[in-house]
This record gives structure tokens, sequence and C-alpha cells, in this order.
């Protein structure tokens, strides 16, 4: 039986890349070691890092004036990063907030002694919105504005990049990066941790402008200092070198499928498969407005919640896994990642025709 | 040709747990998902979880009083993180100087605003002694004593635990953890990068007293927070899941070679042959006093250096792998972690003893 991984992270990786993986796991390049056993400081490891960097480089069209950072601790780590890199105690920083993962960013900035404004915040619809463009206002002296562009959770993602003229635009990308195309050149920070569209988890991400770098308060710990890491290749410390080889070969396969245009094209064509088929039917329904519908994570509701729990039940056993909404919300919640072939978005399709048909 | 690792970290890891990992590596307890794949919140990563904790507690001895963590940013990430959970701003601490990891503490921990004592310093014998017991003094009200039991780069280990009352005793044991048996209740904070001994680079594994917790200051990032992640169970953010299922069956090998027990004994095997050959020999020569050698790093000069690149290019090409000493002092080294077999430490003998007969 066809397995298909809906999970919101960690979550599916291509196929190809996993058996690549596991030809060479116990012997890389002939070396007779595993990737995992050699030195980050030996040749072999540092040639990885590097082209590990140039794809992401080429893959996602950053300039040269952007500096590119794997390290540890995930999103959850640049929630602190950003603010300790980027202003000093009392410094003013702006906010939107569209769900769970900017409601989490904004209370680990509060930690660092800045003055959060949130100058935008979706309450109102229950989060099933993104602000309009124009219809909230940065703080005068904000040193940078923070939003989510895709919130895991809620399923919830905006239509266009906010405009901040020389305010440094911070992105968490996370459920949402190398997903089609993107224009870095519009963001100050962009970052993500790996382990939806990247990898496995234990990496993060971070794109950042280069004339960023270099103010970061003395409390920051080496792990996330942007400047040092940036100087020494992200490798201050020992890196998750597994992560690094395994993104190489994630960039490549993105190549393969005609690099983030090309992936962009797929992932549009899954969503709107999906969104299609729920909107079509009494059965189910998608609570976001349509304007600002994820591509990556569908959550979706059943016309009668005590049916869940079998949903749920009835989906393992047919191989579409993962399927049951986050812990917090309840439902049901698709995350159709990169990785996710057409295939398994048509099988759960399928499988949800015939729940319908069962139960409706 | 056999292969034999000796790098410092990422070091070698069980050729048999390798094979394991390779063997499912596509498709985990059947799931037909690889574990990289897989919702850390499923219910079988849980349970793969729990299961390594216990592993931990069973292998290491760790008592009930205590919380095993498993954290990203590896050991220099506790370095911010020890000051960041066990003290406020001007508070002393006390610190043992026995090399370049000790001194990296020292340095993370003056950007914490605590008061740092360095209560003892190997620099006049350059780094390849440690102070004896009751050599040094606690400062009084200092909030705990941070040494590096051994010193990764050169190869210097204390014989004893050091004796501090009811101070916290914080121990960074990432090159020999699980190196023999260890009375964990000596100790307020173990903590190990994992690259060496517990698995691939990317997670920090720390143990420690639960009454040490819950004192942490504000400006703590999530990702460090001590009390936070003991109470979700490492998992307050997505852990490293590979790391942690890698650890796992790491840890069944240990078991498999009579615990740390076994281990210890086969550890202390292969450092006193290894030893026993460089002291014999005039070519050779160790310059750690005796009674402070790691049986872990063993960091050894040749009587010509001129010939320390020819020495590393034919190790290379007789398969003894990443022998060249750190990059800041030279020489060679050979680090024997657990996995390392005694043949391999056979091997290296054996090369040693025709390289000095051909150039000696």
């Amino acid at each position: 039986m066809a397995v298909y991984n809906f999970s919101a992270g960690p979550a599916v990786m291509p196929h190809e890349v996993l058996e690549e993986a596991k030809a060479e796991l116990t012997d890389w390049q002939g070396s007779g070691m595993s990737v995992m056993e050699v030195s980050h400081r030996g040749k072999a490891f540092v040639a990885c890092a590097a082209e590990t960097e140039a794809l992401v480089r080429s893959v996602m069209g950053v300039p040269d004036d952007y500096a590119v950072l794997f390290l540890q601790g995930g999103a959850t780590g640049q929630f602190a990063a950003i603010p300790l890199n980027l202003t000093a105690a009392g410094d003013a920083v702006d906010f939107l907030n569209t769900g769970q993962w900017s409601a989490k960013a904004i209370s680990e900035a509060k930690k660092f002694g800045v003055d959060v404004r949130v100058i935008a915040d979706e309450k109102a619809s229950g989060y099933t919105t993104t602000p309009a463009a124009g219809s909230y206002e940065l703080t005068p002296g904000a040193k940078y504005l923070h939003y989510t562009p895709n919130e895991t959770i809620g399923g919830v993602a905006f239509p266009y990049i906010p405009e901040t003229g020389d305010v440094p635009l911070v992105a968490d990308m996370s459920s949402m990066i190398l997903s089609g195309p993107m224009d870095v050149s519009k963001f100050g920070v962009i970052f993500a941790g790996t382990q939806k569209n990247l990898g496995p988890a234990g990496m993060c991400l971070v794109i950042v402008r280069k004339h960023l770098l270099g103010s970061a308060r003395l409390a920051t710990p080496t792990i996330v200092d942007w400047a040092g890491m940036a100087a020494n290749d992200s490798m201050t410390n020992t890196p998750p070198t597994f992560g690094l080889y395994l993104l190489g070969k994630i960039l490549k396969w993105v190549e393969r499928q005609g690099g983030a245009e090309g992936i962009g094209k797929l992932n549009a064509e899954k969503a709107a498969a999906l969104y299609g088929f729920i909107d079509g039917h009494d059965f189910y329904s998608n609570p976001v407005a349509v304007e600002s519908r994820s591509i990556m994570n569908v959550p979706f509701l059943l016309a009668n919640p005590e049916l869940d729990k079998q949903f749920v039940k009835e989906a393992d056993a047919a191989g579409l896994m993962f399927l049951a909404g986050h812990r917090s919300v309840g439902g049901m919640r698709a995350s159709i990642y990169n990785a996710m072939p057409r295939e398994g978005v048509d099988a759960l399709i399928a499988f949800m025709t015939e729940f319908a048909e069962k139960n409706g």
C-alpha cells in the first residue's frame, strides 16, 4: 500500500533523496565512513557545506549582499535571535499577529526588553484572515517588522509581501520556504526551520541582509550570533552535518522539479485540487478566508465533528497519515509540502469522497 | 581495506548502529515512512524519545531527581545556557581552566554579566596538566563550579571528580560522556554534545539536578530554558528527531558491550595499548602529564615535525583517517571514542611502527 504522509513537520521528504541517503549511509563518497562520522573541518565536508550554500543561493535566488546561515534551534531559536541581533533593550519592534507562530514569536521577543508593538492582530476573525495591505501602520523608529507569511497551524498565508520601506522585514518562512518563487531582496531576514520543506528537524536556515549584521547585543549566545556565524561559514561550533548534507540533496531535487518556479506550479495545482474539492463538497469545509489560504497547510472540518476520530482512524488504515489537526484546534489538517506528490493529494480526495458518501 | 576514523567529532559511530539505521531509513517500524519524516508528537516517535530517555537513565545510572534533556546547539549552546539558567547578573561563578574548551566556556559566560572567577588555570604547563585536588579554593557564594573533565583538543582529563560541597558542579562531558562508569549524583549539571560518543552532531544531552531548575533569567531563549524543556519532555519546540532515534540505538549498543562498565574496560585497554606504544617508542611522544591523560583523545608528536604532513598522508592512504592534530596545536591526535574498535587502535600502532622504522 502506498503511504502518504501529511504531517505538518517533521514531514514528508522526497523519496529519491531518502533512497540516495540510504544507499550511501555507511559509505559516503567511497570514504568507508558515513557522512555523519566525518569531521566538519575535513575537506570533503567543507565542500559539501559550501555546495549546500551555493545551492540555496542559486535555487532561491539569494543576492550576494545576503548571508546564508545554517543554525541549530529551529525557528524558535530565531525568535530569540532576532531581537538579540537587531535591537538594544527599549527599542520598538513591530509584529503582525496572524496565529500561533506569530504569537510565539511575540512572546519570545518580550523576554528581551524590547517594546513589542502588535500593529495588526487577526483575533477578530479567529485567525482565519491576514491583514489587508495598507491597513496597519509601522511604528516610527521600529527596528523591524516581524510576520509569518504562512501560519502552519491555521493554514493562513499572506497573499502579498508587506511594504516596509527602509525598515527590515523579518519573515518566518518555516512552513512555506521554497514552496515557489520568492523575491529575497524584499526581506531583511528570512528564517525557516528545516523540518517541512528542507529536510529533517534540527536546523534552521537563516538568510540575512549583510548590512544588518554586527549589531548583536553582548548577551547573544554564540549559537545564534549571526555575524559570528557568517564570519565562520556557520561553523563557529559543530554544525548539524547530516541536515546540511540532506539539504543539499533536497535542493538538487527541487532543481529537478524545475526549481522554485516548477515546484511552485506543482504546489499551486495540488492546493487548487484539494481546496476545489473541499469547497465543492457540503461534508467538508475550510475556515480560512479564500485570499489568505495556505498552499502548504490545508485545515478542514467535517460537517459532523463526532466523526473526527473515525476519519483519522480510517485514513491511517488507508495509508493517509497524520491528518489530525493540531491539538490546539482539532479538525483535520493536510500538510502538502513540496515532497507530497500529486498522487497523495488525489488519494486523499478519493478517500474523503468515499468517507463522505458512507457517513454524509 | 578497513577504514578507521580517528576524528575528534563528528566521529566514528558503531557500525552495527549505522547498518540498522540504513536498513530502516526509508521504512521505520513498517510505517512506510522514514523516522525523519514522522511527527514528533505522534505516538511512535513519542515512544521512541521516551525509550531513549529511559536508556540514558539506565545505562548512565541517572537518579530520579535529575532531568534528562535533549537540546539543540551543542555544548556551545550550554556555555550560554548555564549562566542563564543558574545565575542572576553579578553572581560569582567559578571555573577551572584546563584548555580550549574551558576557555570557550569562560569566554561565553562573560557575555552574561556574571563575575567569572578562574580559580585554577593550567597555563603554566601549556595545558598539559589538571590542577591537583585541593589546590584551588571555591569562591564563597559562587553559584557553580564549571570544569571540563576531558579536554578534546589537549587530550587532558581529570583523574578525579572535584569536591564542591553544596555548590553545584557543572561538567562539560562532551568528549568523555559514557566512556565508562560515572557517579551522576556528584554533579549538578552534566552536558555533552552528542557528536563524539552519542551519535551525529546537532544535539546536546543535558542532565540536571531537578532542584536547580526554575531560576532561569527572563532573557533565557526558549531553546535553552531547562525548566521549560523539562516540563515538555524536551519538546517545547521540534527536537532533532533523527539524533534522538540514533542515540537510542547507540545506548542499546553500549548495553551490548557490557554497559558503562564494559565499555569503560574496553576503552581503558585501547588507551593503555596506544599510550604504552607511544611511551615505549623514541619516535613518538605524548605531552600530557601521565596522571591527566585522556582515554578518549590521544595527542602525539613525531620526533621530526617536518614529517607531520607525510604521516597524515600515508595514514589516510592506509585507511587511518583524521589523525592530524587540531589546527590550533598541530601534531597528531587519535580520538579513540567508544565506537573505535580495538582493531583500529592495533592498526594505528602497526602503522606507527612501520612509519617510524622507515623514517626514524
